[in-house]
This record gives C-alpha cells, sequence and structure tokens, in this order.
C-alpha cells in the first residue's frame, strides 16, 4: 500500500478520538496514532490511548512528550479546580476553565510533523463543534483555516507531491451519534477514558462536564456506558 | 503598561531571532522568550538563547520541552551527517536535511499558547524569506496562513477582544541587512549561536549552511563577526 494511504491519527484516550480512529481504520488508512504527554492531571488517559491503538491495530503509536504544563493557563495542567456538577447551560456558556491554550493547534502540528515523516496526506482529529461549541479550536472554521496553513508549511506542499487533509469526522455529530456510529464500527468504549478528575485508582468521578457529556451520550444513545463510575 | 503591549517572541540562540528580539524591543513591546529543547544535537544554542534574552531585559524566558527527536526526520534531529561546504547554487536547490519538519508550525503553536496565557497581542518570529528559501515555512503566505489561523484558534479571538499578530520583521531582509539593522539596535551578536554542527566545546565549525550565510552576511554588510570559528 502506498504512503499516500497513511493517516496521521490523534488519539487522546477519550470516546471521541477512539470512533475517529475507528473511522480513519474503516476508511481504509494504515493509521499512525499520536498522544501526548503534556502535564495532564493524570495518566489514565494515556494507558487508554495505548489500549485503544492496540486494539485497533495501529500502524506505531507514539507518545510525545511536551511541556504545555510549562506554559499553564489551564485547570487540566494546573491545580485549579476542574467544574463539577454544572448545568447545561452553565456548560454552554463561554470557555469553560478545563480549556487548554492552543492544545489542539499544538497537537495537529506535531502531527503534521510526524505526517511530513511517513508521508502521510490525513491528520484525523476528534473534535466536535457540537458539545465542545466553548472551545474555539474545535469549530469548523478553524480545522479549515489549520489545513490552509498546513498545506503551505510542508516539504510535500512546496514540492506539489502530497494535499495534506485534516479530517474531523465527528465535527456535526452529537455525542449520542458519536457513540452510535463507534458501536456500528466496533469500537470498545470500556478502552476509553473521559473524566477531567478521576480518583487516585482511575475510577472517573460522573460530575466533571466531560463525564456529564458522555453519561448523557450514551442515555440518547439508548446504549449502556460499559466503565464503572465512583459511587 | 497594558497586556496588549506584551509580545511573545521565539528566540533560538541565532544570529536572526536574536534580532527580530531586538526590533520587538525597539517597538516598546514588553518581551516574553520562548526557545525549545527539542532534542537538537547540541546544547549551545539554548545557552545563547538565555543569554540574549537576558541581554535584552525580556519580562520572562521559557525553554519549553518537545520530542521532536520522537518524529525524526531531520539533520537536526537525528544521526544524519550536516551538509558541508555547499556551494550558493546547491544551498538555492531544493529543501535541506537540516529541514525539521513542520518546526515552525510547532514552536508558533507553543508561542500561541503563551501568548494566550499572557494576554500578548504579538508573536515575533526571526524567520527569513531570502537566505531560507528552501524552507516552506518560512515564507511570507504561510507565515500569513498561520495568523489567520491563529485568530480562529483562540479564547481571546472568540470572544473578540484580541487580534493576534504574527511578526516576521526579517522576513525581506538579506543576512547583511539583519545583521546591519541588529547592530544599529545594540545586538551582541558575539552572544549568538549558528553553527548547524559545532565542535565539543563549541565552536562554530564554519562550513554548514548556517556558517556560510553567517559568514557571507556580516563579509557583506562589512562588519566583523565577533564569534569565533574553528581553525
Amino acid at each position: 500500500m502506498s504512503e499516500a494511504n497513511n493517516a496521521v491519527v490523534l488519539v487522546s484516550g477519550g470516546l471521541d478520538s477512539a470512533t475517529a480512529l475507528a473511522i480513519a481504520n474503516d476508511q481504509g488508512f494504515d493509521c499512525y496514532t499520536m498522544s501526548f504527554d503534556y502535564g495532564q492531571r493524570h495518566r489514565f488517559e494515556l494507558a487508554a490511548a495505548r489500549k485503544i491503538a492496540d486494539a485497533c491495530g495501529c500502524r506505531e503509536h507514539r507518545i510525545i512528550r511536551i511541556d504545555l504544563a510549562g506554559i499553564g493557563g489551564s485547570a487540566l495542567t494546573t491545580d485549579t479546580a476542574v467544574p463539577k456538577n454544572r448545568s447545561n447551560a452553565e456548560m454552554e456558556k463561554g470557555i469553560p476553565v478545563t480549556y487548554v491554550p492552543a492544545r489542539n493547534t499544538i497537537f495537529l502540528s506535531c502531527a503534521l510533523a510526524w505526517a511530513e515523516v511517513v508521508g502521510a496526506s490525513n491528520i484525523f482529529i476528534g473534535v466536535n463543534a457540537v458539545d465542545y461549541s466553548g472551545y474555539p479550536d474545535c469549530r469548523p472554521e478553524y480545522i479549515k483555516a489549520f489545513e490552509q496553513m498546513v498545506n503551505l508549511a510542508t516539504k510535500a506542499a512546496v514540492e506539489g507531491s502530497i494535499r495534506i487533509r485534516i479530517q474531523a469526522p465527528l465535527q456535526y455529530l452529537s455525542k449520542s451519534e458519536i457513540i452510535r456510529q463507534g458501536l456500528a464500527l466496533g469500537v470498545d468504549y470500556s478502552l476509553t477514558h473521559s473524566c477531567y478528575d478521576p480518583s487516585p485508582d482511575g475510577l472517573a468521578c460522573g460530575s466533571c462536564d466531560s463525564c456529564r457529556l458522555r453519561k448523557k451520550g450514551f442515555q440518547e444513545a439508548g446504549k449502556k456506558d460499559p466503565i464503572p463510575y465512583q459511587a
């Protein structure tokens, strides 16, 4: 199979990117999965990312160390408390403290570097404009602008040999639609980790924004969430 | 002074970014300088970056660790030999092995993250489209596309409070013009390190592309290069 069939897939360990990986696989891409050790508060999502990549039979899984905690600005990399039990109205209002400055831009840039090295013409990211409307770097116009920049940034673009596509297949799906599509593709959601603030042994809290969106998604899809939650 | 006067300046330890920093300073910005420990072959440029930042009286200097060597693809992060004594014609032909995939995109993305945290509205980068025409991510159209993406990526952009500018003040200058401008602004070029392949004690080789461009620049500017070279 040619290199043009290679895709770099960003895998966080969460539900969305596990589904994006299954979609890339289903489209026939040879997947190179990438995760980041970026100073997040816990390591459970990195362990989940590796299990998900293994389960999907990806070509290679890389964990890139980058010191985003050294830049600061987010509850996910500092000691700021993660908000719990927020109402839907509160969650829809503004950008949450769990937003990590420029995170998707940095992650996509690293994916771009690896795409250049392995000759991949596609980069998959599991962003979603429906549930995460508060995150500027999940919006379709952002993804499109990133793709335009990418195609001026690379050796392959200058030489005219490869045009890179940023694929965000979950962009317009609700959480329940994502879950239904993932289940249809055989995603094992018991391997995924979504919680922003798990217990020391990795149990999901059930009350942070991420847990609440996940639980609501499974509920709306009429499916059982296979992960255990704290009582 | 307001945050809008803050600028993040990428400082590599080399001649170009030291000049870009002096220009940012001269324009009255409060400068936050950022360097990267990215698995480069030697540490001399990081030491130089810190000295340059200190000499310029910057607000804060940060070194971000990121494992680009883990991605590979460049003579600057792997064991591939650095080319020496290439003719001008050879240097102008194609993209050199010292190109690091997506490096400027990754560095600018991290600068963007810090810009969000400190409320900076300007990011300075010392790219140059004249001498480094072989690097896709030094071209004006790339910088412009990055700026467009940035202003869709950030919290401040979504909230409409800050528009971020990517400033590349050396873009259209030749090396000798950069040196003349830097000297006029008082840059101490003895602090800078340009060599891709220095001796174990940090002496510039004098024959890699970067040394050759530097030497030619000083020569054309009619100025003495203050750094020593290997015999």
